[in-house]
């Protein structure tokens, strides 16, 4: 076997190795060698090569989200490391697990104006679980003499450190940092940062190891409800009329189906799911906007919950966030490990287990079903709205609203269906979705920069078929995420070219002046046939629903290259036809 | 005119315009509409609109460079923001004013889980000079009911305020907190950060302001050279006989010829000048690393100098560097008006003005030329150096090393160059250049992240036809740069494609095996011609040096579109050519 001579780097990569941290996306650099050439040389890991950082990071967020295990990323010194900081806030908010590797120069050389050179300790400080900063041995440092020539001041630090004997526990500070930083991201599921100081000279090898860092034990304890939040809980279940459970993102088969139907069997609850929610029952309320968007104020009240109990990631229906902040439930539990958004203002608990334990702990001990007409009463607004949403879709012209009801409906079964924001999750939240279908989108900050290279880590990792649905900025902003070695041939992207940001005609600006169409809407001319050709897509483009359906026919079928669907339509009267959808569906 | 409603926004504008910023580089977003719709219909301001936040700072940087005046950027809440951290980085580095704006939730929509929301306050506060957090006056949120009903704790500050009767002074705090960013900008030349909370609605106007804020003076005084200095320096500069000048980067046309002629005629002084400092004189040393890289360790000891005088800012050089921190001068003075890195050292003086001052207060003083070798001995080994470098070129095949040499004899005079990182700078200070070019390259962090859109916000505001020369992984990792509305047709950009980081292929690596081509040089197959097509440039390539004269010889002439040369050269040759040519000239 070939290790890199430094030890530091043997001690990282050997405890990545330790808690079986497989998967490590590398960005090209000198700095960052010692790692390079100790991950590519080791058979244990899957090592991928991603030039763009930007498109690395959330590369590798894509394969984290699939595995719910920490993805590396390694890098080199100075600005290189920034770009991962989109994806770094993005994994932050939403809990998946990665841990960010950056080589740096050895202390003495920051800040004195060497290149490619910045202060990268503690540089995500807002968004990171954790921030270790690894320290170069000494011994090591071949660069500053082994006298007292130090730079005064500069290095006093390490003078007095090395006067005073600390020095030779540098390695098992190390060892705690590093532990400690991937213990964070696995029992924390999020981002954390281990910063690496590397002297010259950076490609030696040796071919036997030269530490043997200790791995500390990770002990993930499933959290308990005590019985006084559990007592609560079945007192208000067991007694209000109007329950309302609304869940946000969460993965496919997180909620065991013997709740779910259990839930569903309960006249007084509600279930709102969102379509990042991987949750199907067909008593449950999907497609909130629909259902409540066209509400009158009387009847906004009339939906308020007594309890309202959430679970999952954030939630993209801006209209249920608007109501629930009006009409505030009197009790709102939120069941998740980590921590709980007071999202409306009015949170009043916060259950600190997994809502599969919740649901096992609570569900069972529930003594009786609460008589009630708040299911049946939605329900039959529901009905009436599937209705209407089905008539509208007869009356509209070609738009982007009929677009997505034809891709939706065209998507093969048992896909994994990743969304672009924000237009492509807002419309794909209005239709009903095929439920063998798991659905994933950046919501964490819900950001346009990373959308395309989340889908291609997403595809390059999953066993199952990935489509990825988006629009036509977000697209092109994230056009590095074509640029990478790993996209399976069965992968497909679905492009709707509105020519710009068609979401800021739904908003209430002032549409249609030069102003507007320039700085907001951001219009343009341009298409993604030439992007498919450079990264070797196969291109197909439709403007009219007949082209559409007629090349959606064998889009899905088997391929020597992935494929690449770009769907027109038209930017004028996309807005018109949602914004009469609301008042349609009434 | 018209204004928009919320006077935070009209704060901020106001004092934009009372302070001279006039370009402001604008992204689409909601959350920030309040200020793209003030600067946009402000005929004072002149607005540019770019998607990709990365790529739009990077552009405004471009323009501050060439301005010396900061650019203010504007974006939308959430990551948005974060894919401005490695222009901010290069700014910070390179003493490049930018006031970055970005709007954000008001308080109580932070950290609740409500879309598109990161912790923005702080973000940037390894690199940044100042970090205004702008408040909203309470009576502007909409959201928060009037009552107690405030969120308990979230809000407990508010109300504090509120209740103590803090709020009237908002208005002030915001003032006094712009004034600050701005004046910092300009008078420290680098980044700030305002980050600027906006609650809806958004998109309001009015026709008359409703807020009249005051714009703080900005007073720059010349920072004085004092006497103890000024006798040190003196003292020291007639006595000693290898005094050495080193000049980093430095914008053209900033030291007066007259003093550049004075200390050519010294014999005790070498002045070695990198590209990007834009100095020219017969005398002086350009091609640092072509001068010393084939020096012996005696050689070396020979050239060290007494005293080193370093002005401008990053040096390029490796070498230099590495011969400077080994054989240390006595005393090394840098003069700059904001900061003085100890880059080898041994740091004895930072002068605290701009250099042209340093030299019209202590050249007139110097009593005599010391008599010295020191010059003349080392032009003599410059003399051979370019001798051996005209017969090497006439020996070698094509590869970059030659390349360089026939586009860099190309360039029309009186253009601007804008140099890629990392091998195109390296390349460029190999040869001698045109003298009436402005030689630019983003050397504060020598990121390869914007090197295209910091070259088209050159193009875009200079009255100069601008020259690009970039590397493929360099071009191709910023393609974004393209995407741009103010691309000026006399812009050019030539890419050097060697199919992958060929810099890596310098270093002491290991060449040619699987692992080295995949993880460091990573190789690829891909061309700039697809991209050209997309982005509306007059695309042409080269494969052979003859090829490659024939093309630039119309490359230059006025034209309808922008133009790319891509020039492809042969990846396993280019190294050998390069290190072979250090053996040469020996």
């Amino acid at each position: 076997m070939i290790y890199p001579k430094i030890p530091l780097a043997q001690t990282v990569i050997q405890l990545c190795k330790a808690k079986n941290i497989q998967h490590i996306v590398i960005s090209p650099g000198s700095r960052n060698a010692p790692l390079t050439l100790g991950f590519t040389n080791d058979d244990f890991f899957k090592c991928y090569s991603i030039v763009d950082e930007r498109s690395a990071a959330f590369f590798a967020l894509g394969i984290a989200q699939q595995l719910k295990h920490p993805v590396a990323l390694v890098c080199t010194s100075g600005s290189a490391l920034l770009n991962y900081y989109p994806a770094i806030s993005e994994a932050f908010y939403s809990d998946i697990p990665l841990i960010v590797m950056s080589a740096d120069r050895p202390k003495h050389l920051i800040d004195i104006g060497d290149g490619q050179t910045i202060n990268q300790k503690f540089v995500f400080e807002n968004h990171i679980l954790y921030s270790a900063n690894l320290k170069l041995d000494l011994k090591d440092e071949k660069n500053i003499p082994e006298n007292e020539e130090l730079p005064i001041m500069k290095n006093l630090e390490d003078k007095l450190e090395r006067f005073l004997g600390f020095q030779k526990d540098i390695q098992s500070h190390n060892e705690f940092e590093i532990n400690t930083a991937i213990n964070n991201a696995l029992m924390q599921s999020g981002p954390v940062h281990v910063n690496i100081p590397f002297d010259e000279p950076l490609y030696e090898t040796v071919d036997k190891l030269t530490v043997e860092p200790k791995a500390s034990e990770v002990v993930i304890k499933p959290k308990q409800i005590d019985s006084y939040t559990l007592q609560e809980c079945l007192e208000y279940w067991n007694s209000y009329s109007k329950k309302m459970i609304l869940v946000g993102v969460n993965a496919p088969n997180q909620i065991e189906q013997r709740w779910l139907d259990e839930i569903a069997k309960d006249d007084s609850v509600i279930v709102f799911t969102e379509t990042t929610s991987n949750l199907h029952e067909d008593s449950f309320f999907p497609s909130i906007d629909q259902m409540i968007a066209p509400l009158s104020e009387d009847e906004q009240k009339q939906l308020q919950p007594d309890v309202l109990l959430t679970f999952g990631g954030l939630i993209v229906s801006k209209k249920i966030k608007a109501l629930l902040r009006k009409f505030q439930p009197k009790h709102h539990w939120h069941i998740d490990k980590k921590r709980a958004n007071d999202t409306f203002f009015c949170l009043s608990m916060h259950v600190e287990t997994t809502p599969n334990h919740f649901f096992e702990t609570v569900l069972p001990k529930i003594t009786h079903y609460v008589k009630s007409n708040y299911k049946d009463d939605w329900s039959l607004v529901r009905k009436k709205r599937l209705e209407k949403h089905e008539s509208y879709l007869k009356a509209i012209p070609y738009s982007d609203f009929k677009v997505f009801d034809v891709i939706l409906k065209s998507i093969p079964d048992n896909s994994i269906l990743q969304v672009g924001n924000s237009s492509a999750i807002r419309y794909t939240q209005l239709f009903s979705i095929n439920k063998t279908l798991e659905v994933f989108c950046n919501r964490g900050t819900s950001g346009i920069d990373g959308c395309t290279s989340t889908a291609v880590g997403c595809a390059a990792i999953s066993n199952k078929p990935t489509v990825f649905i988006t629009g036509d900025l977000s697209f092109l902003y994230d056009s590095n995420g074509l640029w990478n070695n790993y996209i399976p041939n069965n992968f497909r992207i679905i492009v709707i070219n509105n020519q710009g940001g068609g979401i800021f005609r739904i908003l209430p600006g002032q549409k249609n002046t030069d102003n507007f169409d320039y700085f907001f809407e951001t219009k343009h001319n341009l298409n993604a046939k030439h992007l498919s050709n450079m990264y070797g897509f196969e291109y197909a483009s439709a403007k009219t629903e007949r082209q559409l359906k007629n090349k959606l026919q064998a889009f899905y079928s088997e391929s020597e290259e992935p494929k690449l669907l770009e769907v027109f339509t038209p930017r004028t009267i996309n807005d018109e036809v949602l914004l009469s959808y609301f008042e349609y569906i009434k």
